[in-house]
């Protein structure tokens, strides 16, 4: 196994093709920055011939100092019926002016003869051609074998011909790819091996998860002696994604011993990943492994217990590594122990005898034998033992709302919403439309607020679940509704429950706003 | 490598872990029948020792008729200070009446010591003692070694040993776990090759995807010889969740070449998953691999027309072997053969170029671009369809509707509906209260409806599911309904979309009615 391994990242190349990932070029520049400060060698930044949009990236990032990160312009080999120096694709990409080029090429005679259409023998010569003439302008080139498993699984000694092409051009690199995702990790390992044994150029792999093995393989490989991997930050790429760097790098620093970032870079994790989701507009995933809100969170009363007594029995690594936390779920199997442990992570002293904890420990029994679920709702869970310990006052009274939705013969349908508060002693009666009953309710709410607490302005309702709970108890079957809000940092989710879903949303919703609040005070 | 596998499911039990995942006695039952279905050869429901709840599931599950699943209870060894014979969970295990059980043991002394605290050589005697009571009550042993590998990375000889008791004492399956998930598939593959020479017990897997890991370790078992792989539905479970089957089936059958289930069941495999995300109210991966909705979704333009040339050329398999298709981020491909294996289920009659299942696929798409989704909706559909071939005649018409929600000064609560509705000619025009707006509104429908349709009496709203979609949008965002209604002797869901939850309802109250009448005429 390999001491040392570099990290490629190419999230603002493949990660692009994803479904619904989208960045400006504004994005592009500060992503970037953010993947120098993790400590990624490379970052390949865009394909110039292909999307002239990232030629502006290039021009742009050039201006920016970055402390080790190579910027990488990505791209095919010549066209067939071109010379390299006359072709189109390889001058955009040197007038990237990177220090490293990226070049593909295919090593899967299905591809050359079908996708291509030409002959085995011009693809070598198109693959040895495109890295000599990059490697006479003084780049570092990265040559991509794209298909390299598929190819090498159908037709071994052709495929091994074209790495051998690259490496006679002088390639600083030969990256190994399994572009459709779809080969098994005993695979990966063994085809790695003979690989390693024929070619001496320092090797990568560059994986895709279709088969959920993206990670796995890149591991394997690493397993077999090669020292570059390439991926993207959450796993972003076309179909099922790339490998998630998220994942590769406390696997390789964590669990293989191999140094890539620094501890400090690990430690920050976390924080780059929810950076770039944010920036992707794309919600994060609760499980993402190491990264993800729920990867350290315990459920099952048993397993709180256990890891109570040592942490090691239900994790896998210590969660502070990574930048994640430790989090103990409130569910019905709740007792003290998850109680303390909450209040503790609040920054709320309690001591397991006190009357306070007693108090609060009956009414979470209480309110969860009502149909309240703390586990999605932490932050309603943390209002209620701020307010049970006389932390927290009320922001307002309400005097009263109202609510209508009407559906019109000419078919319109009109949502409004009513309502009387008195906050800071002032009485306001005011009245919004929506475009349905919670948002109605939710605008009116807002608008009687906003002017005793401007900062209600960036909070937003990102998704609300609605759940009838016990529906055999018919008329009195109580409806409970979760909502998520979010702000420019943070996300916190509150419940609410009553037999009538507009009253449980109105408390779901005063619970976010009184969230919001108290978190700014903070 | 093997040559049939046995799949072993724990959605019911280890995936209910998961944070938010919660599943009814109802979604729990319901959710068995679709997993024996799918030939699922194990279902585990539950730990009737833990959780007072799962007690109910096994007496209600005995009463379904299974084609092939073996309902399995789950629990721990004895406890130490307990024989078996009066161990209070071994006894509830067998409450269960199940033909099979899977008792957990301790396998990593660190366990054994700081959980447990009892000593090294007890531990050995309550595996032993806990899988010979069980035997001697002729049940079908599953043995789940917890913490296995990790156990064995620290002292393989004690590991062993523990496998060696419950192989002693007549299980029938021994299951090693990667319970925190931190193992590296290489580690997995080589520790399973060797417990595979000690032991002559069938082996199984049990494996979480902390590491990103779940699925390639399975496989890498299973390459070891191992034929019982345990997971859940989607991944779910606790932390990062456990080993997802809807990516380990696919693997085992379309690329190892595994017998598991038959290629058509694979063909549900990714309406077996949507319809659990939507009882688990869970917003389905789009990433998943096989099963997601961009597994086979191709944006970039070079990829498209490779794709186009030749599917295999950036497709690993042929997406119709898991219920998936193609997709095209540009021009979307139809789903003409859904639609007509759909209406033959209906006993309609529809050929495949006849201009109505030109005009039902183009609705469809239409309506699944807006929002709707059938999978969880088959009473909706089936309406859609008939509606389509003009064998349904609209029942009323609507006029106009008014629904409002007061909260007064006293605190008191009213939801009120009035309706206008023109039915065989006659208006009538009415108004109800109700528990909530919805339940108003379902109340004036009906009350409206009876005299004419006297069989509404029978049936009423049993569930109800809302989901905002595509929360990003803002305001713009839609609201779709899942109702669930009953009558004596059927259940049917209905979908509604808007963008308000008040007409979303609407629609789906409509569906939900005309279902029930259609449904009565047969």
């Amino acid at each position: 196994m390999p001491a040392k391994v570099k990290l490629h990242d190419t999230t603002l190349r493949d990660g692009m093709q994803g479904e619904g990932v989208s960045f400006s070029l504004k994005d592009k520049l500060a992503i970037a920055e953010k993947l120098d400060e993790l400590g990624i060698h490379y970052i390949e930044g865009g394909w110039p011939g292909s999307n002239p949009k990232d030629i502006d990236f290039f021009k742009e990032v050039g201006k920016i100092s970055l402390k080790q990160a190579k910027i990488v312009a990505f791209g095919s080999t010549r066209r067939a019926d071109k010379v390299a120096g006359n072709d189109p694709n390889l001058r955009t990409m040197l007038n990237a002016e990177t220090p490293t080029v990226a070049i593909f090429g295919k090593s899967w005679t299905l591809h050359v003869k079908k996708v291509l259409k030409t002959t085995l023998s011009k693809n070598l010569k198109m693959i040895e051609d495109s890295v000599s003439f990059m490697k006479s302008k003084g780049k570092e080139v990265i040559y991509d074998a794209e298909h390299f498993f598929d190819g090498y699984k159908d037709e071994p000694e052709y495929a091994l011909k074209t790495l051998q092409a690259a490496e006679k051009a002088g390639a600083d690199w030969i990256v190994l790819c399994d572009t459709n995702g779809g080969v098994m990790p005993y695979e990966i390992g063994d085809i790695s091996r003979k690989v390693k044994k024929a070619i001496r150029t320092p090797l990568g792999i560059h994986t895709h998860n279709d088969s959920g093995m993206a990670v796995a393989n890149s591991i394997m490989a690493v397993k077999a002696g090669f020292t570059q991997v390439q991926g993207t930050l959450n796993g972003y790429g076309e179909r099922c994604g790339n490998a998630d760097l998220c994942l590769v790098i406390p696997n390789l620093k964590l669990k293989l011993g191999i140094d890539c970032i620094s501890d400090e870079q690990l430690r920050s994790l976390k924080e780059v990943s929810r950076y770039v989701n944010e920036l992707a507009n794309i919600i994060p995933d609760d499980r993402q492994p190491f990264v993800g809100d729920s990867a350290f969170a315990h459920k099952g009363g048993m397993h709180v217990d256990a890891v109570r007594k040592t942490s090691l029995s239900f994790e896998h690594i210590k969660p502070e590594l990574v930048g994640n936390r430790q989090r103990v779920l409130v569910s019905e199997l709740s007792g003290k122990g998850n109680v303390l442990s909450k209040a503790s992570q609040f920054g709320l002293t309690l001591s397991k005898d006190s009357p306070e904890t007693k108090e609060i420990v009956k009414t979470i029994k209480d309110l969860e034998h009502r149909g309240y679920q703390f586990e999605a709702a932490e932050g309603s869970f943390e209002l209620l033992m701020k307010k049970s310990l006389g932390r927290y006052k009320k922001l307002f009274d309400l005097e009263g709302f109202r609510v209508s939705v009407e559906k019109r013969e000419d078919n319109r349908l009109i949502s409004e919403a009513t309502i009387k508060v008195k906050v800071k002693g002032v009485r306001e009666h005011t009245a919004a439309e929506g475009d349905g009953p919670v948002n109605a309710l939710d605008n009116a709410l807002r608008k009687a607020l906003e002017k005793f607490y401007p900062a209600l302005a960036d909070m937003y309702l990102s998704d609300f679940k609605v759940r009838i709970l016990d529906p055999k108890a018919g008329t009195a079957a109580q409806t409970r509704v979760l909502i998520e809000s979010r702000d420019h940092e943070d996300t916190w989710r509150t419940v609410g429950v009553s037999e009538n879903i507009i009253e449980a949303c109105w408390e779901a919703l005063v619970d976010s706003i009184e969230y919001k609040l108290l978190k700014d005070k903070k």
